[in-house]
């Protein structure tokens, strides 16, 4: 079974670039989707495009319109859903494609280090699996496309 | 992500076949659907097949619903509504497809001239981004479709 | 049965009371909904509550989205949904409407004179009756909730 | 027409009850209805009926869990969602739910400072209307539930 | 548990009678839906109310749509759709009900003679229960709505 | 645009191999699916596999079952659901599928001779098209995937 | 808010007693459903009402139809569905049902001694709770219909 | 028309293979699902890559979950759910997949001895057949498959 996945959440650090690594190593018939992860293009793309907003309610609101006609049509395709949280970000974004997905029935696995369980202990209570690493998702996407008798 | 894209709305103008040039100068994986727009085709369809009719409101009940079943099947199938309004033409069709695309989840992006403004303000309320030219649509699909680290 | 009606539309003319009083006047069990009619107040309810806008775009999608929350949530409750058209308006916000609840598969009456039988024909395609009188809409809606052996 | 609104979010100030009594002094035909808000109970209350766990992350996953029942039936049985945001809290779970009621449809209304514009700005895109203030929020929903003619 | 129940079908025989004065004997807690079954009434009153037609088709349409407005939201108003098939009439109306119910997941119960058992079948498969007389639709009924001990 | 078009209905005559021939003579993108029309074989395919039966309500009942599970996939696949109804048999099934259709919100087209216009009545009316003749339906479906400015 | 909350499993113990009483006392606002506990009647109401059966499958085939118009009213009705398994017996009837219930995104809660983990763990990790005792539900469901601040 | 079939339950026999030989055999277009039936694998996959749990049912908890992530998706994409019951073990999993794909409106097979009749009834009721021997079950898909004349 090839499934497709869609990666939301952290963009200062490397973590898609390891789960996809791993999957692709392991020739995992896996599709990955994900938000543009490059920040000021991200920021700016809504005046860039439509013309510039004196008003920086404005400018955010069409960058993060535009960022959702994306991000939507993703979690609408996609057949499970990865959502990285870190320390340093408050990420609403991320708890939102949560929740997002969560209603949409789509299985989510949340990554997220040991000391953020208590602040996400809703978001991790909508997830198939909480994970700690980048290798433990590649494992657990391996497992859910593996051939039936466990040989792989 | 190849993604399908409903054009819906204004028919006497060009706006299609400029963005859908400019999606295909860049190679981006989109794919363009819209309804029929010979304008004395789509008028006449109904009667032309199905048979004359004496009452101007049947012949175009009857043309009406065979293009519905062209272009209900499109907007379910899209991933992406452009909706085009121009000063002269009421275009009520291009707003029931917009209502209809809103309540599927579909996202919407709406194209008109500045001087719309208030009279389209609930359709744009439901939009995701609103464009004033075809290249602003262009570039929206390119940025919807873009490889992830903006590099494209 | 007791059923739920909004009436989407033109607001210039007194069509809502026509229905609302020959219902009345049957003790038809039917409740009527429908956006707010006061135009000032529906124009400028977003800046008046939120705060002011420079650009006169975000001064109307501030009132339409406000209007929105009004106005879904009452096509989502109703049994029927029906909307006027006139002459002399564009109305897409009525077009929408209609879209928007063909899409949830609510039953629709259309209202209009006949001179709009044409640019209406999409939206007339997706109804179940199509009216020129009030005193039309509110005989369909006797109908709808008559006691079953017709005696009413 | 009576509306259900889900108050999400923030629970350490008293933005609920500022909400609740502006709408019961207008005599709003509004329901209110909010996660458990006595912050201790509600993250002990799954190893406080269910048994104790040695690990934290099962014991906060018990309690979100019977949160969620209540929170999740909430929602769906909400006509709008408002959902506040403070400076101080991570708050993933209010942007979970804002996340979940924009997949179910549901009319959304932020309340934060505007010092969270930006980090907010996903969750802005989602809503209806961006608040500062709990009376903008009881504006809002004095005007949904209005009497037609505005007159209320 | 109040239940509500459709009764689709046949308007020529008392059968619905039947089975409401049995439940009602029975004081149970159903209430009963119909079409209208006053047949010159149901068949005229798409040309009573919206003008006369010449031809028969449009005449049949405008009825037929305006009865279908009635019976769509009864279906989607009731907990379980009973249909009634006679020997005499094609009832094309009946099976499209048991169609459009089936869809929707409404428990059916169809009730025939059993010498319609072959050109029913694929109707019958849809159903929960296929009865042969209104006396055995007033049993299930009686059962599903009794209270759990079975004392009644 | 390539469709899938389910044909339901009448298996005595030819109408599946007419529409079928026209669309690819044309060459049109259509892909046609259908029940199985071997008449005995559908009848008996229920005992056939899974053992014989004493009563013939259950002997009816297996095959209509397995029948099913053919059937309504393919509805749930289409793009397009055809109906065919003729003067000389009941055809439940038929109908059965247009409401099954019409719920799930298929574009449907009816085929039926004149003379059936008034026992049709609620099956034309929830369909987009009412034709005569295989022929007409080909050309329905020509126009369906056309190319869009009508030149084909 | 008042609740509607489905019993579904094992009617071989009084564990449905001891919830609603441990509600009752407490003056919670919670209704419930269940199947008829009556084995005896549950099992035969099939043929009880419709005409015997020869072979053994028909006769439980027509009694579990019945009853299911029953229970997935139920379920489609309820806030929350409870299931109880026990040791003793294999139950796959509750099994479905929560399986049925989760596919409808209904909160789940499910009831059954320590010794059953390994076995019901996939029916666990639909839940939103597992409780051993009636009374743990009990306190769930009060937590759940508790006013907001925890004060009751 | 191709087809997917998800096979869920039992994994101590080899009724997958049988089944799967016997439509590769017939050149059938079906493409076979399943579960993980390596059994120490599927038990321990939770632990194995999540970390160790001290409690068995946070073990199975974790394990279950994972396997839902697999499970859940192939049921979604499946146009046909086979369900495999035996004597000997209690496969609550198998019978909560049959009342997921039920409610989900996938067509649903069982497989089981003669002897599981009574204890199956209400899985077996929301069945389109229900077989005994892996054999018959590639029967019914042969026959779902077939070109539309019967000839193969």
């Amino acid at each position: 079974m090839k499934i497709k996945v869609y990666l939301s959440g952290e963009i200062h650090s490397d973590w898609r670039t390891e789960i996809a690594s791993a999957c692709r190593e392991l020739e995992l018939p896996v599709e990955f989707m994900s938000p543009v992860t490059d920040h000021p293009l991200s920021d700016s793309i809504g005046t860039d495009i439509l013309g510039d907003e004196e008003n920086g309610f404005w400018k955010d609101h069409k960058s993060a319109k535009i960022n959702a006609i994306r991000t939507r049509s993703m979690i609408e395709g996609a057949d499970v859903v990865v959502a990285k949280f870190g320390e340093e970000y408050r990420q609403w974004n991320a708890a939102f494609d949560v929740g997002y997905a969560a209603a949409k029935g789509k299985p989510i696995i949340v990554l997220h280090p040991a000391g953020l369980v208590h602040p996400l202990k809703e978001v991790d209570a909508a997830a198939m699996a909480v994970a700690e690493t980048p290798a433990q998702v590649a494992e657990i996407l391996k497992y859910v496309v593996m051939e039936k008798d466990g040989s792989d």
